[in-house]
């Protein structure tokens, strides 16, 4: 079985080498108690339970894309096309799996899975596609949330997952500029051990980082959990190679430039449908040599929401700073009940904390002397929002158990749980109406679910939110169940009077899944523009059909 | 005569109600000993002088204007129209001027002056322009200099100047988001004093600031003087709203956003080719309470702009970061010779320094304790470079002079000068190259001028690079003369083999100066996107021809 294999939809999370993460036993007799699931069994099912049909390529285009990648690197056996149908949205997850007896509809399995070596050989990739009329979905980790990956053929004859893992170089540093040269098929943790051997690192950690890669990440506007101190992932985007049936395009001469419009934010963020991404240049800086995560907690989410947006218009965030909501505070606490929680509970009581709401901030600095100085500046503005310190060990507990939250989705799913995340952000001044909005219409549509919600992107205007709802699942309709919550979910972030509350998406980017709704953010000028700069890039529409742009 | 005649191209840098700068005696003695100018005068025209064609505007069109603005609002008097005919670039100044017995040809008048109240009648006025052939070129302060509200008509039958000066309110401020919402038309001062009522500040201050407008700063990616406190414009806009004849076009509901490509920064930089920017979202902060600039000297560029970097890669750079080569620095001591110049010469000698290069720094923050604290972090980076202090003085001298150098123009082309400033921007490790090639090519091209240079805005990646060429000017062909210097130069920021050394602009856009350029810097498919996004707002091709895009 070769190493592509474990691109499979099962128990994707899993890092190569590592453990799937099972709930412990507590949290299943909360979980029964609090949503009143019933441990219903939704077995994954066997691969070859899975209805896969025969590869629609034809043996001209075979041929033809053989001839650029080489035989050995076009796939169209059925697990490798079935490893690369989807990402990993509840939607993905629950399409592999006998829920209720029977798989739910809607998984789309590409027609071969195609393995480029380089940029040069993705282009030509491309042409093929163009006069072979086939579909191409740019696959990277395939980590997306959204079904941004989803191997739908739109008007094309037959589909094609373009896996960028072999684009898999450092393809240059320049150390005094602090810029480094990726492909697109780099995930994340061999990118820092890639450039760690320079002393210098992206910060970029999302909690897909143990398989998501630097084309992705690029593609969808990714942004990482310490995004306070590195920056969004288009923050680090310094140039940009793109593969388009127009021919090749590079952007990023300059750190700055008034030079028209900044296409590379055109670029950054078009979903693999206006280009396939090969290689990223990206401000990179000095592995940090001190780091220090500790815990505080905040009475209530508007003392709490005010005290990070003090943090965030004083210039005094720390590198990673994410606040919960008192519901997600309080599932931490019931999860790690224990004789330690006990006392943190009474020592919250006794300082007079009635809604606890856990703040975790993280720094990475070059120095411990930079840590202090920087913490002490935050800790002023803390002190005055009434924060308690609770010590560094709920930090460095957070930081290693911070890309365990996807995996633990199997388990749940195990358990008969319908879990859905979902993210958006707004100014400020919206953002506790935002935080409503999607609470009542996660509520009203999921039945009595659990609606937790974090901050842990901040900025100067606004700030992220991002919610996790976990619910029992709907057996007799499972997808209908979230197609509901995340209508109503959707509907309260965009539908307001007065325009959207906020954006549909902060970091998972559109897929299958928001675009209807991105006209509502960006006008039906703005689908316009994009349409005209998809056709000029594009004019056959073979890049990533259906994501995007509705009826792209 | 009407306020609107301040426009006019004739010392238009004299602020409204401030007086032109005149040149003192000793600089005319020193240009004369340096390039060797005779004191040619080249007075500037009477208005009577300039061949200005009758307005071409339809009676069918002026009526349907003054349907939409109103019967005063549409103006075709030969002095309205001679003031929105050109920008503030040299070409634009000699334009004016009788130079070796004429006026050099290329003034382009616009055929009528519209001034519309709100972002409503801008949209009408499209309408209107669409279904009469007009071409349309917003106007705001009137300060490009590259070209960018030339009165070009490219294919229409007829172009207006559509002055934004109406749209001067303060439209909203949420204080909470630290977002203001200003009418383009809003010139800088009169925005910060609107803003300041709040005890907000925009922070944006760059050379132009006395007269340039909010829609202008987003529309051609403006950087102020204090952009590594502050960021530049295309950092502070928060949301855009723009009049375009596809309709209305309002983008920018969050912080950040993972919606698809961020659309906001395809319409900053657009330069009235994408749309009529009618209002902008801006973020905010607190009116400084706390100011400290002071001069320090570097030895030699090298080491000067070693340092600017380390700062920037620290993120210990202060808000004003300004580091003038050699050549820059010489002629600024020169300017200031006396007594205590003489002893700064010989205090630096002293201390080892031969090509004394000078640093300025300023700090606005919210208390001194903050600039102490920042202040003392620069200096521990300063000190490494061996930099020399030399005082506040320096530091508040080039504060209070700060936007006098494009009003000595004037000046300069009283005593015959041909003098030329261009901006570029480049990564660290080209950054001497870069600087070598334009210089050389500058030198080559103007005979013998003096050509300095400095370093304005410092990211962790590059940084800009600001030169000013004076030379004695070629009565005989002053156009020409400075077409090739123009010329050369722009081939020497883009020519290069493996690409451009750097950005065609850092901060003066592309308008028609640098158009021929563009695509050497976003390749020919980011010219084909360009061209469509164009297509689907402007189908007709009215808005701003001949700028940004080429034949547009």
């Amino acid at each position: 079985m070769s190493d592509i294999v474990d691109h499979r939809l099962r128990r994707l999370w899993t890092p190569e080498g590592g453990a799937a993460a099972p709930l412990p036993d507590r949290a299943v007799r909360w979980l029964v108690e609090r949503i009143g699931v019933l441990g219903t069994t939704a077995p994954i099912s066997p691969d070859s339970a899975i209805k896969v049909p025969d590869s629609r390529l034809s043996a001209g285009a075979r041929a033809e894309l053989a001839a650029v990648v080489g035989e050995t690197q076009v796939l169209t056996d059925r697990e490798e096309r079935l490893g690369r149908s989807g990402g990993l949205s509840y939607l993905d997850l629950i399409r592999r799996r006998a829920i209720g007896g029977r798989l739910p509809d809607g998984l789309a399995v590409p027609d071969a899975v195609v393995l480029p070596a380089d940029p040069a050989q993705v282009q030509r990739v491309l042409e093929v596609c163009v006069a072979q009329n086939v579909a191409v979905v740019p696959f990277g980790g395939g980590t997306s949330v959204v079904g941004g990956v989803n191997a739908l053929r739109g008007d094309k004859a037959s589909v094609i997952a373009l896996d960028l893992r072999r684009l898999d170089r450092l393809v240059s540093v320049d150390p005094v500029s602090r810029i480094a040269v990726l492909g697109a098929g780099v995930r994340a943790p061999e990118a820092e051990r890639l450039l760690a051997a320079h002393g210098l690192t992206l910060g970029h950690v999302p909690q897909s980082f143990e398989r998501a890669t630097i084309g992705g990440f690029a593609a969808t506007r990714s942004a990482g959990q310490a995004s306070s101190g590195y920056g969004r992932f288009e923050d680090m985007v310094s140039g940009v190679r793109l593969a388009t049936p127009a021919g090749e395009w590079r952007l990023g001469v300059a750190p700055a430039s008034a030079a028209g419009p900044d296409l590379r934010q055109l670029a950054v963020g078009s979903e693999g449908a206006l280009g396939v991404i090969t290689e990223v240049a990206l401000r990179v800086r000095p592995v940090p040599v001190a780091r220090r995560y500790e815990g505080y907690v905040l009475d209530g989410w508007e003392r709490g929401s005010a005290a990070v947006r003090e943090l965030a218009q004083r210039h005094v965030l720390a590198d990673v700073t994410r606040l919960s909501d008192v519901d997600e505070s309080e599932v931490s606490l019931a999860l790690n009940a224990g004789p330690k929680t006990a006392a943190l509970r009474g020592y919250l009581r006794a300082r007079g904390v009635t809604e606890p709401c856990l703040l975790i901030l993280g720094w990475e600095c070059g120095s411990t002397r930079e840590i202090s100085l920087r913490r002490k500046e935050t800790l002023r503005v803390l002190r005055k929002s009434g924060a308690v310190r609770i010590g560094r060990s709920l930090g460095e507990s957070w930081r290693h158990g911070r890309f365990s939250g996807p995996r633990q989705r199997d388990a749940l799913l195990d358990q008969g749980v319908c879990v859905e995340t979902l993210e958006t952000a707004a100014h400020w001044s919206k953002l506790s109406e935002l935080r409503d909005a999607v609470r009542a219409a996660l509520r009203e549509s999921l039945g009595s679910p659990i609606v937790m919600c974090h901050v842990s992107h901040a900025y100067e205007t606004g700030a992220s939110l991002y919610f996790t709802a976990i619910a029992a699942r709907r057996d007799d309709d499972p997808t209908g169940q979230w197609e509901r919550a995340k209508l109503a979910a959707c509907e309260a972030i965009t539908g307001g009077e007065g325009g959207p509350l906020g954006t549909i998406s902060h970091h998972h980017a559109v897929g299958v899944d928001h675009a209807p709704y991105l006209g509502r953010e960006i006008g039906a000028v703005g689908l316009a523009v994009l349409a005209a700069a998809k056709q000029a890039v594009d004019p056959t529409g073979i890049l990533n059909p259906g994501k995007l742009l509705r009826g792209s």
